[in-house]
């Protein structure tokens, strides 16, 4: 594992030498983990400032680094331990509770000559950059989360098979909670279910909130503050399913429909419509072949074309690895032409408000010979 | 509820009016709540860009807005749902996904008189203010978060009702899970317990991760990529729980240790030191006579006088409202000044590596006779 990272430093380091930027400072984040293969924890659902946070993370510069700055409340020991395997770590400084940040970020800018030129996270905090302007007034910023991201959007060997591993598990996670649906239960129970299930399989939680969603004829919603309400299956009911887990670090996304009872004649056909634009837009995911702009077409063109264009009201997928939703992204301003070892979400859907909502959705690596699924369940539709 | 945002966009708007700030741009977040009262969606475990995510905010300035601008993909309705029934808003400016954002920044700037002096969230995005600077590289940026903190640290009538309901509804939580509590569940199953009792119990969700920890003699911990792994009860074992939910827009946060049988008398005297500088430090919570350093060190001096200050390895607490953690910190660097209204977690913690974890946690308010614990459960050790 060892060559993978110093590889793909050794390229954002190159970059920056191109770029005349002296020196980076990539927070604690998806980009850091493909750097330097540190793990970020998964976000808590309402912010947790803890001391220093806005200075947790790692400068890199073409010659020195990876430099970590980690407060030693909460964060010290997680970083000590995953850096013990990783050579290539070149240090970790951690900052005390008691540390004022101005000279701490005033050091650490000095240890890497004080550049005038700093690549930063495009997530990093507007406090981390008003912070290091304090230090030098002549301080310039580049968004290198742009350069990380282009690097990021082709993955490689090791990781197609993570993320095939994810895939997998995520076949096996729907397939069991298939097996437990029942009359009466609700969105949230099924949600819950998908949560629980994906821990049976290993992994380390959900890569998002689970959503389920029931509509269907004559079925009355609730309006609740919880994405997942208290809507029941009922016969005629239709469940979407949108939910994704966390496997090695790396995530996975995925979609189908079931319908409680053999559905009706017209959802039948929005289930084969969502399934045509799913199939002819994989079809389509050839290497150098396609944009993703163009891939959105080919997909959207499909709805459209039976006339159900306005019910799909969002762009066809997006990027997916380390974070669930990642660059490029599949809709009209996104010019990137695919290329093998992209991987995409591909999820067109139907959604008629109060009526129903039909959608499938698989993570697909782009290949020499069109996508390839890395997920497989069915996508006939289902019936409980 | 109407005047409580009027009054403090008023205040936001002076503040503005006496930095010289020409415009603030407040990144969707929980300073925008409380201004305005346009709650944001939950963060999801791993990051989920989507077009225009950097703009997802509002303007406000001296004279104008909010202006919320708001990605039409997944935002749009969820903020205008929110803003029926709130006047206040001035305007929702929906970013479409065939939008270029430079146009957009552009425009929304010259909407606010191209300010020089902007004021942003502390949190804002590097990527929001590189985009901001390609507008016109003459802006300068100001941390508004740093006055919206000091506003929110000091809870009104209504925000402390709130947080009362939230830490009776903990409790409640709490008192549930108890129940079930069996030897032989793992962390994971007392976690997922937990969770769910707080939706029965009408909760949003967890404020942040749920956190149990099973420690004691002999009990063998599994190195899992979990922080719920999978150690089970067994007679002898220590529970530490550490958990809040979210309640109307506001959060709890919360702890309690459980012995599995009667605890040896050392167990005891930790239980005991650690009751003993929590009460101390709830005692001390008088408005206008004590600082949060202060407080700080009479929890820290109770253990330390115990000859226990080594296990002792955290801040005493966090300010809490909005955010599970948001400021004053009670740690050594604060010298706020404790006021009416204000409220902290009060949390002082012995842990023995591989031996035992003692934890106490209530949010409590403080007032002019001392502190107020708002959960309120007991703190006698609780055996099972």
């Amino acid at each position: 594992m060892d060559s993978i990272y110093r590889t793909r430093m050794r390229r954002f380091r190159q970059w920056m030498v191109d770029e005349k930027i002296d020196a980076s400072f990539i927070m604690m984040s998806s980009d850091l983990q493909y750097l330097t293969g540190i793990r970020r924890q998964p976000h808590n659902p309402t912010d947790d400032d803890k001391h220093a946070d806005e200075l947790y993370g790692a400068f890199i510069s073409p010659e020195g680094g990876p430099l970590f700055v980690v407060p030693r409340m909460g964060a010290s020991s997680y970083v000590r331990k995953q850096a013990e395997d990783k050579p290539w770590i070149e240090d970790i400084e951690v900052v005390d509770d008691g540390d004022r940040l101005c000279p701490v970020a005033e050091d650490l800018l000095d240890r890497f000559g004080s550049p005038r030129r700093l690549g930063v996270s495009g997530r990093a905090w507007a406090r981390t950059l008003l912070l290091f302007q304090r230090v030098s007034d002549e301080i310039q910023f580049t968004d290198a989360s742009q350069k990380i991201a282009a690097m990021r959007a082709v993955k490689d060997a090791n990781e197609l098979c993570v993320m095939r591993e994810a895939g997998e598990m995520t076949d096996r996670v729907f397939a069991a909670v298939l097996k437990r649906l029942r009359l009466g239960m609700t969105e949230y129970d099924i949600a819950r279910e998908v949560d629980h299930q994906m821990i049976i399989c290993g992994a380390t939680g959900a890569s998002f909130h689970t959503g389920i969603t029931v509509t269907g004829d004559d079925i009355p919603r609730r309006d609740t503050q919880h994405r997942n309400g208290d809507t029941a299956l009922q016969p005629g009911a239709v469940i979407a399913f949108d939910f994704g887990l966390i496997w090695k670090g790396y995530v996975s996304d995925f979609g189908r429909t079931v319908f409680c009872g053999e559905p009706d004649e017209e959802f039948k056909r929005y289930h084969d419509v969502v399934m045509r634009a799913q199939a002819e837009a994989i079809e389509a995911m050839e290497s150098g072949q396609i944009t993703a702009a163009g891939l959105n077409r080919v997909a959207r063109s499909v709805i459209e074309g039976d006339g159900l264009g306005q019910y799909f009201t969002h762009r066809l997928g997006h990027g997916i690895g380390i974070d669930v939703h990642e660059p490029p992204f599949l809709y009209q301003l996104d010019e990137t032409t695919l290329q093998s070892g992209m991987c995409f979400t591909v999820e067109p859907s139907i959604r008629i408000p109060g009526r129903v909502a039909v959608r499938v959705e698989d993570v697909v690596q782009v290949t020499d010979s069109g996508g390839v699924p890395l997920s497989n369940f069915s996508r006939d539709y289902l019936v409980i």
